[in-house]
């Protein structure tokens, strides 16, 4: 049963940029670069700081210039941005500070895709083509494609798993016309639609047709599932997580539906390392970590093991007394 | 991979007798009554409904008799206490309205087992001769046998599956001795120590040992890795789980490690009905009861689907629409 497991995952922490978001704050570009800096020391090796969206709209990643230029970037951890278009590209770069990679971006649910960007499937996928044509303007090398609401979709309800596989299909193919060489395909449950069963369906079809093909999760708590689809992530063998410090990005008790944050970081890292798969990452720092974001936001977060413990501290009393 | 997932599960609901046993309260007989009520509408077949325990160590549950007086018995639903001792079972029977069943009950870590009884394994093994001749002397009919810490202890560490396979077979030798059929092991992570791993570990090696034997788990959330470690369980074949509605039974925001918790039953169902397995639950009624809950305690409770919300709504919206 668990012949596919990975002896080593890949994190991505995605806790500042998913975080500030989505917090009503305002929190100081000084706790932002806080939490980023301490997140530096983990072990974690990469982390997405900010987001480069319009001010506008999102007001508390106004300052994410300020926020790049503040932190102390450490040797050896991938610090990176999203952004959205052109421009939020180009702030990106101008930081000269993160790490840029370029990525074809497909959306599995037409209705979702035509609510925010108000494009068809077959638009959204033409679409790609300025977007390989931006990123080879600016030098930005291309070796991932992702699909959002890979799992299901509030507009749209279940997608089928044979549409993941002809998206990743159209990815490669898009790839191959641009002589991109893409090797990992990131997989979202954006609006948290997936059971652990449904990761069985989706990742195992996309594995039967691509078995040499690198996948990620990204995976949504919204409905408790996080944990367990990770664990089912794991026995399909995806090495690549993203995921939130204590669980940042939304507070399921904030009573806004689908609001509530990615798997938690430090719950996941707990997970993997009590299966003897390594991260790379030190828990307890992590849990501290988990702490300060915490006292950053002001209010509880979702995450679990903050609070029970991690298990290696006990094992180490009791072999102490 | 998904060969042994039984295709209906069993579900014993525990969120009164847990919530309000930890809960600060003052919590009125009448809302006690009002979730046990509201449950007993759910679908749920088994509810354990309140603790015969010392009023004077857990206030809580002073009016015990009075909630089960009180509360209305649904046809098909069997409605049981908890009770730690002969005058607890006496008070149990004399209600004359619970299902009453005896179990002959171990405990896997020495070390708890002296901080909370004083005794030795083999002592406490020998209690339970003293258990039988009670149940027996009462007329309780004992199917079941189960071991508490079975996962771990936060006194002791980890607990070797050899272990657990032994204690089960102690249980069936004890079984065996007094005429018993003992059909159903219960084993409970007490203290959070399971992972998705250590259920495989742990159940594996008892299936291995006792292939027909029923098997049952009593999952806490302290670490998060509660609907993780159920569907773990699944994949052992596991058919039974006490959960609580809503997370009942600790507070996972309290600081208190340790506090946190049983699985939460709707995010439980919720992930038994996406996978095809039935409950006989009516989720959107328990989503109910769940919300209930939270406005009985006066605070908010773990559980995530009751703010996600369940898919079926959804997919029936985007099918009317």
């Amino acid at each position: 049963m668990m012949s596919d497991l990975p002896k080593r995952v890949q994190i991505n922490e995605e806790g500042p940029r998913e975080g500030f978001q989505i917090e009503k704050g305002p929190i100081s570009t000084e706790r932002k670069v806080e939490l980023i800096d301490a997140l530096s020391e983990t072990g974690i090796s990469q982390i997405q700081t900010v987001s480069f969206v319009n001010p506008a709209r999102v007001p508390g990643w106004a300052d994410a210039e300020e926020v790049v230029r503040r932190f102390r970037a450490k040797p050896g951890v991938r610090y990176t941005g999203l952004w959205l278009n052109d421009k939020g590209l180009k702030r990106a770069i101008a930081t000269g500070k993160l790490f840029i990679k370029g990525s074809i971006s497909l959306t599995a649910s037409e209705k979702f895709l035509g609510r925010n960007q108000q494009r068809t499937l077959a638009e959204n996928l033409e679409a790609q083509r300025g977007m390989i044509a931006l990123f080879k303007e600016n030098n930005v090398p291309i070796e991932r494609g992702s699909i959002m609401a890979a799992f299901g979709c509030n507009f749209e309800g279940d997608i089928p798993a044979k549409r993941i596989v002809d998206m990743v299909g159209q990815i490669l193919d898009l790839g191959q016309e641009h002589d991109l060489n893409i090797k990992l395909i990131s997989l979202a449950d954006t609006m948290a639609w997936a059971t652990p069963q449904g990761i069985y369906r989706v990742v195992g079809a996309v594995r039967e047709k691509y078995p040499d093909l690198e996948l990620s999760l990204h995976l949504h708590d919204t409905r408790g599932m996080a944990i367990a689809n990770a664990f089912a992530g794991l026995h399909m063998g995806v090495a690549m997580y993203d995921s939130t410090v204590a669980g940042l990005g939304g507070c399921p008790f904030a009573a806004h539906a689908g609001g509530a944050g990615n798997v938690c970081t430090e719950d996941l890292v707990f997970m993997l390392h009590e299966m003897g798969i390594e991260t790379g990452v030190d828990l307890e720092k992590l849990l501290e970590v988990a702490r300060l974001a915490e006292d950053i936001v002001g209010h509880p977060l979702p995450g679990s093991l903050k609070t029970g413990g991690s298990l290696n501290v006990l094992r180490q009393k009791l072999q102490a007394a």
